[in-house]
């Protein structure tokens, strides 16, 4: 019998680093396979644990995308969103947002050029409708950060003459794209990437007498 | 018997309209239900045309991804690729190239806020290597365009001190997350939304004194 298991069980940290071992490369195996086609035996063969090792820590398939989901949005939490609330100052709190979030996805990047828990947290259509809706709130909670902030900086007069919600999707859809793209063993390193994207994302939104002035 | 048809017949304007009809309805479908469970029945009731219609058009269910992701692409290159090849201004050109892309995009939103087409084009795991590498080269050669339109803004000393591949495919994440958020019922217009990211895009790109002093 597989030990029944709930999701809210509070895991160790070592039960954590494997547990995220283990999403990510059941998010890996299904961005290459597609969701139906991915076993748990591929998923214990690619972790190199067996496949009691895998029902150990995910009871059922059927949870595994909430569960990376869920994984994958616990991580933007504790990287980028805590960290961003505790800035009081808009436009720091902005650099800090395109910053975190681009070393989270360029920093787990895979050669091949994607960051598979990034792609699986977009596929909302293979959950279930409750499930569904907790993955959609959480994530409508990242954009509203994102647009209260810009909402902020156009009250204080620092944001160029953009609507704030253009504004946000723009930032948000240059952020994800690395997902595709970024390769970690190519040219660009992950602190220069967070550079570049802050340079033309910042450069793109800010005021340029504000800017002008500012630096 | 099915008529046997191969993609490289050539199809009569009105021909296009209607495949271009079903190919956007199953491109829908594919979005809420995945590859595996669509049918050619579901297909056909979208549209509102019998099965045997459907096959007449599209004699295999297997070559179904490789001919929406054509379409798709045969769309940007009529309606942004070939337009901008004939612009010899550099920035120009990277106007016309965000303009006519986000008018693509948002042009064929649907109201649930995602553009199927767009979203299938990226789909690429579920091809045949062969039609994989086809549908890779396309997107390839739309990359090189924008990458060698910034090159070339970069040598004339109008672009901001970026990298141009960061710099292209931000450009590209930006547009093509329209087809995730944008809702042609909301309150933001194609027309409106494409000035908004071109403004966004381009303030982020040229250099500040290259824009106060053009404009």
């Amino acid at each position: 019998m597989k030990p029944t298991r709930t999701l809210r069980r509070v895991e160790t940290v070592d039960d954590m680093g494997r547990l995220g071992e283990i999403y990510r490369a059941a998010a890996k195996i299904i961005c290459e396979k597609g969701f139906d086609a991915t076993s748990m035996n591929d998923i214990a063969e690619a972790v190199g644990i067996t496949k009691a090792g895998v029902y150990h820590h995910i009871p059922a398939k059927k949870d595994l995308l909430f569960r990376i989901m869920t994984f994958g949005l616990d991580e933007l939490d504790e990287q980028v969103i805590i960290p961003a609330r505790a800035i009081a100052d808009s436009e720091t709190r902005l650099r800090s947002i395109v910053h975190n979030h681009v070393r989270l996805i360029t920093g787990h990047s895979t050669p091949q050029g994607f960051n598979p828990v990034t792609i699986v947290v977009d596929e909302v259509s293979g959950l279930a409708p409750a499930h569904r809706r907790k993955i959609d709130e959480r994530k409508r909670g990242y954009v509203d950060l994102i647009r209260e902030t810009l909402k902020q900086m156009k009250d204080e007069g620092r944001l160029r003459d953009v609507d704030p919600t253009v504004a946000a999707f723009s930032l948000l859809g240059m952020i994800l794209w690395l997902s595709r793209w970024y390769r970690p063993e190519g040219r660009l390193s992950s602190e220069h990437v967070a550079d570049e994207i802050s340079k033309i994302a910042l450069g793109g939104l800010l005021r340029p007498e504000a800017r002008l002035r500012g630096r």
